[in-house]
């Protein structure tokens, strides 16, 4: 027993970012079992070959009873109601994680929902891809990726250490910070630019000559508008949890584009050339 | 003599539009003679030691003099100076094309500038990274790729031919349209886009915790903001020369967003999961 991190990890949840859990985990051998819960038994099938997960079950209540771990990784609104589903036959020393993109909303629900508070662990694996479900779940997609994690003052630090290193089993990078710090930082690096695609997309869907303008669209385009092919529940969730920040996001956004707009509009080459160059020494000096 | 579709091309603009064109002509032996002019020597070292061109020289005029196909790859402002450059040493069967990404303005510089319109084929590859410099040419750049011709009536289809094939030597697609449709399409599907990513990263960079947004950034923002390392230069220059037709885009665009802004503003999860899926749809149908 005691060369495994976890003894028994329940994963609810199992699309790409659950089951890639479980794929890096069973892999480096550092969980003893892994059960899968969902409401798809053909998800949770795909799962279960692709090797992510060693059984699953469509109960979460049932499955957790033997849990020393179990990590929630549904759409934003779908935890409150998992949690509840969850507290009652939950051991009491099993320690709950999950990969929720939104953390303040996350922990007023576990506050609510979890009779023991100190064993939750928010966290959000800034990671994934626009593709959904079990079948895009990937052995190393946290590899080098930041997880950040949002522990209270409540939440043991026993708690936090095996959420860690079961983050860095999968050789990610973890990171500690405050919740609503969290939300208002990726409200401007992850929500505002899928906000943007998927807005672009929707708007050039609906005009007339949709067929014409996709098919010319290049490389640029495609990479630009990938996001907007993410799992639209999850994202409606998402808009609705971080709201407050969001919002703000947007107007400042939209503010800076009346901007440009205007440099456009009054043919100001100098104005214009100055920001694309801004832009571009950022980008290549944060990403390059 | 006759084996060559092209005896001597002149390439001025040794960037990456014009050094993948070189390549990838050179490789397939369709071009007897390619000469690149550019006024960084440096640059036209590193297009010739890479292989897409066999001479350069710094002097547009006297490059051209003994030219059957000239090629003009630089910044769309730039265009009518050349034009003024050359127009005197042309030969009077030389062909002329260009690889502008607005077609209006550069046409309105050839029939200013050009002797004779009738051997100029307006032209803009859909194709390109965002990358700069004759270092960032693809010798399969445009394989695959469409190449928009916007001849108008005084154009003579044996240039359009000449061009259709040179193009066609590098595999890509020729499609034909009238100039102002080319313009306002490539303002919705390319012209926006960079407007929407050079200003969310030039927000970014500028706000007080630019550090920290950036480190937090995943794949989805590294692909979403890719073209936002695009040339300063030669975006500036589309923006002031297609300025009518991205500035209805863009407004058109802005429009939409307020919507989106105004549905999340809501909490309206219905119609933020419908705006979602329809994005997602026509992507995934189009480009998926």
């Amino acid at each position: 027993m005691a060369n495994y991190l976890i003894q028994h990890l329940v994963i609810i949840g199992v699309g790409s970012i659950g089951a890639s859990l479980g794929l890096a985990l069973r892999r480096s051998g550092a969980v003893k079992k892994v059960t899968g819960v969902g409401r798809s038994e053909a998800n949770l099938k795909i799962a279960h070959r692709r090797g992510a997960i060693d059984a699953y079950s469509t109960n979460a209540a049932t499955a957790v009873k033997t849990a020393d771990v179990v990590f929630l990784a549904v759409p934003v609104q779908t935890m409150a109601q998992i949690m509840q589903q969850i507290n009652a036959s939950l051991p009491a020393t099993a320690i709950v994680s999950d990969a929720g993109s939104t953390k303040v909303q996350v922990i007023k629900d576990a506050e609510q929902h979890l009779g023991n508070i100190a064993n939750f662990v928010p966290a959000h694996p800034i990671a994934g891809t626009e593709k959904s479900g079990a079948e895009a779940a990937i052995f190393d997609l946290y590899k080098n990726r930041n997880v950040i994690l949002c522990p209270s003052a409540k939440t043991s630090s026993q708690a936090v250490n095996l959420i860690s290193r079961m983050w860095q089993t999968c050789l990610a990078n973890i990171e500690i910070m405050a919740a609503d710090r969290h939300d208002s930082l990726l409200a401007m690096t992850s929500h505002l630019p899928h906000m943007l695609a998927y807005g672009l997309v929707d708007c050039l869907a609906q005009s007339a000559d949709s067929e014409q303008i996709f098919h010319y669209a290049a490389g640029g385009f495609r990479d630009f508008t990938r996001i907007a092919s993410s799992d639209p529940i999850m994202w409606r969730d998402i808009c609705v949890s971080n709201r407050d920040a969001l919002i703000a996001a947007m107007e400042y956004y939209m503010r800076n584009m009346q901007n440009l707009y205007a440099a456009i509009k009054a043919e100001d080459g100098q104005q214009l050339e100055q920001i694309f160059s801004r832009a571009k020494r950022a980008r290549d000096k944060f990403l390059g």
